[in-house]
């Protein structure tokens, strides 16, 4: 009997190399390779989320999110609702629909090398085409703006940018940002900017694209800033509504609706109270970071850690070969990154997430130590 | 300045009938329009939340789902578990996911006039071509076996089917069910079969298609069984987990995973005193129906009400002109669905959902009356 092919766009995904190392990790291994804080969701939202429950009428909302977190959304930015905000099952999603309701077969999407791994299977399983531009490595990973004006053309239909960036943790500095907008207009280009890492700055909060002109769709969510990826809350907006409109119907059909009890937990999460005790898990966050690279001082001659400006990874350059490290840690029960998971200028690179409690992560950085000295004998 | 276009896969979309329909409504309007049960969410379910929110861990679950729920679905199908469960953000990303994992452009999908409406957008959507077989109006929308054999061939890759059917609530024969099967195993088709009713059943619960051989892949969840649409938890099932494993890496890049607390309620909607539970909705939507039934006798000249075997819809044949009746009672305060927004096959039907409150229910009984009857003079 035949078997059933599955469709070309899923057929030639291949399991990540993440998913990979986790599958070979001893079952006590402490993780320092998520895309997640592991703080707990602070009690204020806890508590109006139980509130809700008690409530029991526990329903469908608008396909694009109750009208009162859209408006939350909309005051975060500081910019008026009209059509321009759609809430979606986790920031993900929001990056799925907006991909999906932009991409045509061979269009071009520019993503920058490094950044997060999952954009570049999206962009490919919805018929696109994946362009890297370059972070250069010997500066900071600061963008190669002769590198980008060559990718640029007019086969590019979108920019996806990561700002702050995973896994760097920098922002784009301002003349950056103007260099690639001014470039977006000239080819006509949509920028899709997934602004999930913002509130987890470390001195000074970076500004969002919507405050900038042009054809910009942000994306983010409650996911990082709160610590919430278990509640699933994300959103895409614009300042033009035009943008977001197909990003509604494709959610529509993707999952109908956010869930209900999150979507009322992130009106919380935005409120004013909800950014205070998000300021303490950015304390937090910063407390762990200062612990860690205090922890890794002795290790000058064997690592550098980039400088960067947002929580909660750190990119650090091993002089060791990476994917040596990488197993060896994680036979000795720590997980971590190779830095060539998020594009090859990140080969030599590793990257470290502190967003995990005190004592795994002072475990973690004692197997991490060992292991980097003993591959440097 | 010229605008970014939308991608194809979504220009053509347009705003729903019944979307456009809800807009034209007064707010107070009593909608028997919905595709949900309006009813509370068991207590059971929400006293368990509660407490899994008191734990605060509320983080990512395996892109597949916790596994306790994994086994909980297993076992409620007495199937057992071996990689071939996703659970999902709803049976809508369920559909979506299993659609895209296995459509590619110009493959021709089979679905039956009338059926759920969100099916023939979402499979255009994939760039699928949709090919529908005919539920015979003038029997009790019974197969038709001839245009199903006519229409089935070497281009139909997917055989897509709803039972319980939404909007008829009646489930396929036996007779039915093995010639649609024997059908698609002579041409190798895959079948998805969205069981989402499965559990409102007004006398004897229908068989699953898991209990049948064939590549056939099972989707439903609590929303409707439950009355936990708000939650947003359904999967995809089969007997074959080669099946489920594309579903499983669409489902990670839609939206990574289903939300948390929902995915644990859900453990305990599926134990035996959430199907205790679950057993009194069932029986509380049976007492709304006869409810009904006992208000429209009066009407016997003006409607024919669809003997079917599933809640919580009622199909009624009626004898005036069907659009002049929706926009009058939508006018009036009463929403309800055109049977032709399932199908041409309903183009002389409406559909109306008794899964609300009896007080609404009555309300809004009140309103139909008055209107056929004006209607009819």
């Amino acid at each position: 009997m035949k078997q059933i092919k599955y469709s070309d766009r899923i057929s030639n995904i291949e399991i990540s190399t993440l998913r990979q190392l986790f599958d070979k990790a001893p079952k006590e291994a402490i993780n320092l390779g998520l895309g997640e804080i592991q703080f707990q969701t602070p009690d204020i939202i806890t508590d109006f989320a139980i509130d809700i429950i008690k409530h029991k009428n526990i329903l469908y909302t608008p396909n694009a999110g109750l009208i009162e977190l859209q408006i939350a959304i909309a005051n975060y930015y500081e910019i008026p609702l009209n059509g321009n905000v759609c809430v979606t099952s986790g920031a993900e999603e929001a990056i799925f629909a907006s991909l999906f309701s932009y991409i045509n077969k061979g269009d071009e999407v520019l993503i920058a090398n490094p950044t997060y791994l999952a954009y570049k299977t999206i962009i490919e399983m919805l018929d696109g085409i994946t362009v890297e531009f370059n972070l250069n490595p010997n500066s900071d990973f600061a963008l190669d703006y002769i590198d980008f004006e060559n990718k640029i053309s007019s086969k590019t239909k979108i920019l996806l940018l990561n700002n702050p960036s995973n896994p760097t943790g920098r922002c784009f500095s301002e003349k950056e940002v103007d260099f690639m907008i001014s470039k977006c207009e000239e080819h006509n280009v949509l920028i899709i900017v997934d602004e999930i890492y913002r509130e987890l700055y470390i001195r000074s909060r970076p500004s969002s694209l919507l405050n900038y002109q042009g054809k910009i769709i942000v994306i983010s969510g409650i996911s990082k800033s709160h610590s919430m990826s278990g509640w699933r809350i994300g959103w895409a907006m614009s300042n033009d509504p035009y943008l977001i409109k197909p990003i509604i119907t494709s959610h529509q059909y993707i999952c109908t609706c956010a869930p209900f009890i999150s979507q009322k937990a992130a009106i919380i999460a935005l409120s004013e109270k909800g950014m205070e005790a998000q300021n303490r898990i950015r304390e937090e966050l910063t407390k762990n970071r200062e612990y860690v690279i205090q922890q890794l001082k002795p290790l000058q001659t064997e690592i550098h850690i980039l400088e960067n400006t947002s929580s909660p990874y750190l990119f650090i350059k091993v002089n060791v070969e990476v994917m040596n490290l990488v197993n060896t840690l994680v036979k000795n029960g720590l997980i971590i990154i190779p830095g060539l998971s998020f594009g090859s200028n990140g080969k030599h690179w590793i990257r470290l997430n502190y967003g995990i409690n005190k004592k795994k992560l002072a475990k973690g950085l004692h197997i991490f130590k060992k292991y980097i000295k003993l591959l440097n004998r």
